[in-house]
């Protein structure tokens, strides 16, 4: 007998890709709740697949047995229907950068926009497994982290605990991601002939998703210079890092803080010294896997780590987290 | 009456690019030097346009009438052919990296072999217009900067020289090519499944390119990290450059430092303070596209520098250099 | 001094390809019309280029000393627009579907509305220069054929006047264009993450341009099975056409047919018997490459031809036809 | 506790794509085989997953415990392991082409060399479920069917088999792949820059898969016009197929035959009448989509069939078809 998982916004590619790993899941399936846009989504199939449908209205959770939700929204819907859901009784994971900051006031200055369920933000578990893994196997409503700040977070994190970083030299996170992280919507600016056979950067030092960051990693903002650039891909977000050592240290050195920080973390893989992930290593997986290239004489450090924006960086980890909050194996249905 | 211009290595995509450019150039024409595994370049047409053809031996420089030749070739190729055509009597442009280093010692820590022909080095004119035009319209060989150098010098050299950059804190750049860049040629790692839906970093910090930029740019090795990566594009190369600024500036006292140096320079566009280029913007010309974004509080600044590789960063340069050298307006053919 | 000539949708895929030829032409230049949605094109550079703009509206066609007027425009704008432009006394060249088909009945079944203009039907000279040209040399109104219908009847009306095909057994056109055709705007359907990577068909039997097939070919509608695909590329059109031959023929028969029919056209090129055309051959030319093979004992043959949608497809054959109705040489700014 | 299949060619795409769905499947798992050139596979991890590796030779076949071994190798390849793993108790399947035809004579003619293992032609059984369930399950040697093929036969065979088509009029087959179908290897024709932004046709009425799709469609060599094309993606066919009807009929009477003929094929799905699958829906499956739109007036109809060509193309179909001959369930592994 499986738990009902109810998803929202299942016609984005995060939501879909949510469902598709919930339809192989060995515990959960997916409830398809229909909300206002919600195009009839499939093949049209003479024989139609057997997939749940229902509508979105929080009165429905009892009714449809559900156990949780995933919100695959805007942060605007998200704020709206988290309260309501949770109300209902339901795990809520929420997708959207809605409750990823822990204060409405950061919030407004990266959002631009009031928080309309402020007083949700501090209850919200944010969720990264690698560093809140016990907040989230008791949280109620779980924040999934942004795609960009995964990646960063879980190459940074360690090295920045290590106190290896000259931090006055600050951060570099030149950060490259797939088109689907732009969500699946009409848009001339994700329109195939302007995007195929071009690379552009947007949101330099601006992105919203810096704060996530500085919040994990516990770097400053002076510190931390990220760019976002758009790949004519579909799917993969591969992120390089530069800082400066303290020390003199080798690859093989950083290397091996990695080893001692992630040992039996089923989602990170570490590579030999000197040799970096590739996009292709990571896509359609929950991977997030981390090389490392350093000259020891001259103290740089470059770290490479990739994750899929879908898997890692959205659906998948939503997986993680609900596997945990839900006392399953955290890794069901993800490997 | 046109100058014959005499190209070796036309099958490949710079070589290729070069005889585009010749053929529509007001003053030159290409003549297809052939060498070695030159295959019959060209469509299966029922009617052959007319391009001359002739043996790429230096003996038939005088009778072919070769004002100049352009050499689209692998460093050891260049190294032998180059000495040869000069004694011939051609101009000689180079776009191997074989002439761009400016000793024998430093060519074989980067390039890993011999150099062949070293008693050259001093004499190669390193042809970046914006920064060597005097010395190009006097040069017999001019060695036409890498691809990854150009963008990345016309980008840091204004700074370095105003002096507005904390070198201690390091210059990185961050620099992403299309495949074209890895040349024409049968290999596993550039196929088309490899690279498609793929993004891959390489040489991080050990590239042959470094040395070129640290010739121009004044940097030294310790203060600049470099990362070379693969798009899955055809051309076009962006950098993505990050720099600590000594006092507070803002995104437009930065593009004005560049608007002193570039005030007429024909292929350098500066952007909007806060505004960058993309790939699209630079593809199939001769610019080099320059972008600034910047906090002026926390004194980070971030440049993005876009050339087409085979345009500016190849072919398109060395005709530029070509044209200098021959005592023909520099833009000919080029806009 | 050079003609001015008004080019109204600029932003999209077409009407900016005719621009980039006029700005090249050697005895024209495009005057910006801005019309409804025309963003404030181009890039946000310091210092602008100087290309002219005016309003779109008919009274400043003197007043601009425009020559003739491009409409890159949909059916409706130009069935609105071209009478009044007519009437200011300049040359239009439509380049959408409003003045391609001979009846409004016609058009009224294939563009399901009803035709607005239908006086002007009669009058309008069909852009297809290898057929049509001196229809176009005397036309004040030029309507640009559509882009399949180039490529398919270049390609099948030489053979279909010889008398060579089985036309029982009905011809084949299976057509397949880059993204660019569907023109520039915001859709799902062209999205990204929607295109790349996939490859689907559409309009199968029912596409808008099968009429225009079928006024220039000479089949009849039975006779004629057109399927309309979307490669993932930017620009670019392959068809292949498959007939059964009434008498055994070898491609080099067939070949020498199209030589008969071609001889000097500037535009079409012949490939050697049992060789066809692929994209590169012809994206950004104003080419049709057309190449045969075929089996003589069994009477099968299958031509390829290709074109670039947006040269020999739209804005290519326009300035062709816009050289031909100005009195200047054919092929000037094409080549 | 599973059953061990060796897997030869496993750096190959095929054999890459059969190891990935046999590391998921409930009952089987792989064994690389090492031959000759393969590579060390696998990402530089520091901890390395346990994949389990041999020889590929045929004396290990008891002390590996293998069931089966498959070969995604060349035809050459093929024809020489066959018979040893054969002889050493494993039952085979051959992705390669060294099977499939009937005679060594037709081998001999579509790839232009002798067979050197002629006498196990007539025991190989034809590994399309679909039509051939029963020989599969008894067999020792199965002969997984080209990627082509299998998209047109189980498109065409039913139409034939109910009589509908006009024959005379022929059949024509216009086929579309991804690059993976080329194969892993160095070559310049699947270079990125030559594939990517491009679409080519190859082997016009040549192609070596022709005679399977005559074999089991049961069309006439003269009946039927196949083209194969390559499409800039990595993975997925879809085939355009057009016919005359014999008689006026809609898609949806098109439609019920198929489904008469398919009723419960676990790997076939139907398109509602008129609609028809795009690459997207079939890729990284084992299904085989097949759509349909029609004209009853004039008897034309096009069948649209898509499949992922290293799914029930390859890798997909040779895992149904072990599963069948290891007398599991047929759809283990692949939904």
């Amino acid at each position: 007998m499986k738990h009902s998982i109810g998803v929202i916004g299942f016609t984005g590619y995060s939501g879909a890709e949510a469902v598709r790993i919930l339809e192989r899941h060995p515990q959960l399936e997916p409830v398809l709740l229909e909300h206002r846009v919600d195009a009839a989504a499939g093949l049209p199939l003479v024989r139609k697949p057997a997939v749940r449908r229902a509508p979105s209205a929080p009165e429905f959770v009892a009714a449809e047995g559900l156990k949780a939700v995933l919100l695959a929204t805007s942060p605007e819907v998200s704020m709206d229907l988290a309260p309501k859901f949770l109300n209902a009784g339901a795990i809520v994971v929420d997708l959207s950068g809605a409750f990823r900051l822990r204060t409405p006031e950061r919030f407004k200055r990266w959002y631009k926009e009031e928080h309309t369920a402020p007083g949700l933000l501090a209850e919200a578990a944010y969720g990264l497994p690698e560093y809140c893994r016990e907040r989230v196997r008791n949280a109620r409503l779980i924040s999934n982290p942004g795609c960009y700040p995964t990646a960063a977070n879980l190459a940074i994190r360690p090295l920045a605990n290590a106190g290896i970083i000259e931090r006055e030299a600050g951060v570099v996170c030149d950060a490259k991601s797939g088109a689907s992280g732009a969500g699946r919507k009409a848009s001339l600016h994700t329109a195939f002939c302007e995007v195929a056979e071009n690379f552009s950067a947007y949101s330099i030092l601006t992105h919203r998703h810096v704060p996530e960051v500085l919040q994990i990693s516990g770097l400053e903002e002076r510190e931390f210079s990220f760019t976002a650039q758009l790949i004519p891909i579909d799917r993969g977000i591969l992120e390089t890092i530069y800082l400066r050592l303290k020390e003199p240290m080798t690859a093989a050195d950083i290397v091996s803080i990695y080893a001692r920080q992630y040992g039996d973390e089923p989602f990170i893989r570490l590579y030999q010294a000197g040799r970096v992930p590739d996009l292709r290593a990571v896509q359609r997986t929950n991977f997030c896997d981390i090389g490392v290239a350093a000259d020891a004489e001259t103290r740089r450090a470059v770290i490479v780590s990739a994750i899929d924006n879908l898997g890692k960086g959205a659906a998948g980890q939503a997986i993680q987290n609900l596997n945990l909050a839900l006392g399953l194996d955290e890794t069901a249905g993800l490997l």
